[in-house]
C-alpha cells in the first residue's frame, strides 16, 4: 500500500504520519511506501518500516500534481490549503492553492487513469467554513453551503468536484469537514479561533492565556486525535455506503467557552483557570458570531465516525499526547 | 444602460432580447447599447432604438471574456452553457465551457475593476440540476446541492463563485435556478425532458407526440415568458435584500403529466389529447425518476418573482406567444 499525504508538514499531517508509521498498516494492508509532501519538506519520521519519501513541492506549480500521481499511490490524503485568513487577504493566492491545485490534483488522477486503469482512494479535508450564518441551532447533514469566506467557497467547490470525479469513476473520494481542532498544540497564533485552544493549552502549561469573547460563545470542537481517527477511517472504510453524497460533516462536541473552562477546572484545578485573562476583543467577537455553534451529524455517526463526548476528555487527550501525561 | 447577453442565440436569449428591444428600457433606465453574443452570431433584432452589436464568440477562448467586459456593460446576463447531456458525454468540454468560461468571465470583471472602479450587475442562470435525488417531497431554499451530473456540478460551482465574487464586491450578482421550461417552442428534440413540452406543443399544432413515461410523473415547470420575467427582475431589482445568499430557486408549477394532459383537454379539447401516443421508454423513465418534483420557493416568492399557477395558463401563453393566439 502506497500512501501519499499532501500537506504532511502541517499539524494534522504530522500526527497522521506518526500514526501510520506506528501502525505500519492501514485498513489491514501493510504500508510499503509513504510519500510526504508539503511546501516545506516534511520531517522524515523515525522507525518507519515503509519506504519514506519526503518532498518540498508547491502543488499549484504546473506538473507537480501529475508527478505525484504518476507514482500511482493507492491512497491520497489531501490536507494542503491556504488558511482562511490568508485566502481572504490574498484572493488570487487562495484560489490558486485551494481551488486550482485541488482541481489539478483531481485532473491528474483522471488523466493518469486514461492510459492504464487507476482509481485511488482520495481523502479531501474540507471544513465547517463551507457553512455561513445565519444558521439553524444545529446544522444538519442536508443544510446548504453558503460560505462567507473565499476559503469556505474554495472548500465547497472542492467538495463538488470530489463528488463529480467520484461519480464519474475517476477515483473513490470522500470529503470530511473537520470541526475546529482543540486543543491545538504549539504556540498561540493569531487565528481568530486560536483562543479556543489557548485558554486550555497555556494554563495547562502554567502560562497565561487571553479570552477575547464572552463565556457564552458556543462552538464545535474535536481533538487532534479524533481528527486523525477520522482520516484513518476515511482512508480505509468501504465508501459505497456513501452513494453519491461523498462529503460529510464530522462528529464533534458542541460546547460553550464556560463549559471549556469548567472542564479545565475539573481536570487541572482553580490555579489553571486563574491563568485565563478576560480581555474582550470586539473584532474577534464579531468574527466568531458568524461561526457554526452545533451540528447534527447523524450520517457520519451512523457510519462509525466518533469524536469526544466531553471537554474533560479533550483536555486529557492533550495531556496524554502533548504533555507526556503530566500536568505542569 | 449597456446590456450584454452571453448566450443570446438560445431560446431564452432570443426571447429576452425581443423583450428588451420591445421595452427599450430595463428597470426604468433606457437601453443605449445591446451586445448580443453566442457561439453562433445572434440575429440582429429589428426595431431596436439601442445600438445593437452581435458577435460570434467562444467564451472559453482566452481573452474573449476580457474583450466583452472591456466595454464595461452595466448589466451582464450569462445564459451560455453546454447542456446537461453534452456535458455528461464530453467531460472536458463541459468543464471548459460551463466552469472555466464562467470563471473567466467573473475574473475578467474583477480585473477590469482593478484599474478603474467597475461593478456591473451579473445575472447567472443556474438550474434545478444543482439538486440530486433522493429529494424531500418539496425542495426548500436551504436544501443542499448534491448534483448527479457534471452539468449540475458546474452550475453549483458557478453559484458559489458568483456568491464569493459578489461578497468581495467585484460585481453585484444573482443566480437564478430555472425550472424546466414548458412549453418549449421549436421542434421535438432528444433531451430527456423534451416530452414535457412535446405532449402539449405538438398536439396544439395538430401533430402527434410521444409520451415515454407514466402519467403519474411529477415535475417542476415555468413558461418561457415566466423565465424572461425572472431575468428582467434579476437584472433590475435591488439585490441588497438577498444579503450573501445570492442563488435562488425560481418559482414554478409542480404538476403531473396527467395534470398537463387535463389542462390540454380543457384548452384544446379531446382531439388534441388523442394525439398523445403512450410509448413507455424505461431509459427516459429512469432519468426522470432522479429529477425534482416540487419546490418550496418561499424566498424568491417573497422577493416578488412569480410563475404560472396552472397548466392552462402555461398552454395559453404558448398559444399567445408562439401560435399567434390561434389553435390549429
Amino acid at each position: 500500500m502506497h500512501v501519499l499525504i499532501i500537506g504532511a508538514a502541517g499539524m494534522i499531517g504530522r500526527k497522521l504520519t506518526a500514526r501510520l508509521v506506528k501502525d505500519g498498516t492501514v485498513g489491514g494492508g501493510g504500508i510499503t511506501a509513504l510519500t510526504l509532501v508539503d511546501v516545506v519538506a516534511p520531517e522524515t519520521p523515525q522507525g518507519s518500516r515503509a519506504k519514506v519519501t519526503t518532498r518540498a513541492v508547491d502543488l499549484s506549480t504546473p506538473g507537480t500534481a501529475a508527478s505525484l500521481v504518476a507514482e500511482r499511490p493507492d491512497i491520497i490524503v489531501h490536507l494542503a490549503a491556504i488558511v482562511s485568513g490568508e485566502a481572504e487577504a490574498d484572493f488570487e493566492r487562495g484560489y490558486r492553492i485551494n481551488l486550482d491545485a485541488t482541481r489539478d490534483l483531481f485532473e491528474s488522477i483522471r488523466l493518469e487513469g486514461k492510459n492504464k486503469p487507476y482509481k485511488p482512494r482520495v481523502v479531501f479535508t474540507s471544513s465547517i467554513a463551507v457553512f455561513g450564518a445565519p444558521f439553524p441551532e444545529k446544522i444538519g447533514d442536508e443544510y446548504f453551503t453558503t460560505p462567507l469566506t473565499s476559503y469556505g467557497t474554495q472548500k465547497a467547490i472542492g467538495e463538488l468536484l470530489l463528488s463529480d470525479y467520484t461519480r464519474r469513476g475517476f477515483f473513490d473520494g470522500i470529503g470530511i469537514r473537520l470541526p475546529t481542532i482543540c486543543v491545538r498544540p504549539g504556540k498561540p497564533n493569531k487565528a481568530a479561533s486560536g483562543f479556543f485552544s489557548n485558554i486550555l493549552r497555556e494554563p495547562l502549561s502554567g502560562q497565561e492565556a487571553v479570552l477575547p469573547v464572552p463565556d457564552t460563545v458556543r462552538h464545535w470542537h474535536a481533538s487532534p486525535r479524533a481528527a486523525v481517527n477520522f482520516l484513518i477511517k476515511a482512508m480505509t472504510m468501504d465508501l459505497s455506503a456513501l452513494g453519491n453524497r461523498r462529503n460529510l460533516s464530522m462528529p464533534g462536541l458542541s460546547a460553550t467557552v464556560a463549559e471549556q473552562i469548567e472542564a479545565l477546572r475539573r481536570v487541572a484545578g482553580e490555579k489553571a483557570v486563574k491563568l485565563i485573562r478576560r480581555e474582550p476583543d470586539p473584532v474577534i467577537g464579531k468574527i466568531v458570531e458568524g461561526w457554526p455553534r452545533n451540528f447534527d451529524t447523524a450520517r457520519s455517526l451512523s457510519l462509525g465516525f466518533t469524536a469526544e463526548k466531553t471537554f474533560d476528555e479533550i483536555i486529557r487527550i492533550h495531556i496524554e499526547d502533548e504533555l507526556g501525561g503530566k500536568l505542569h
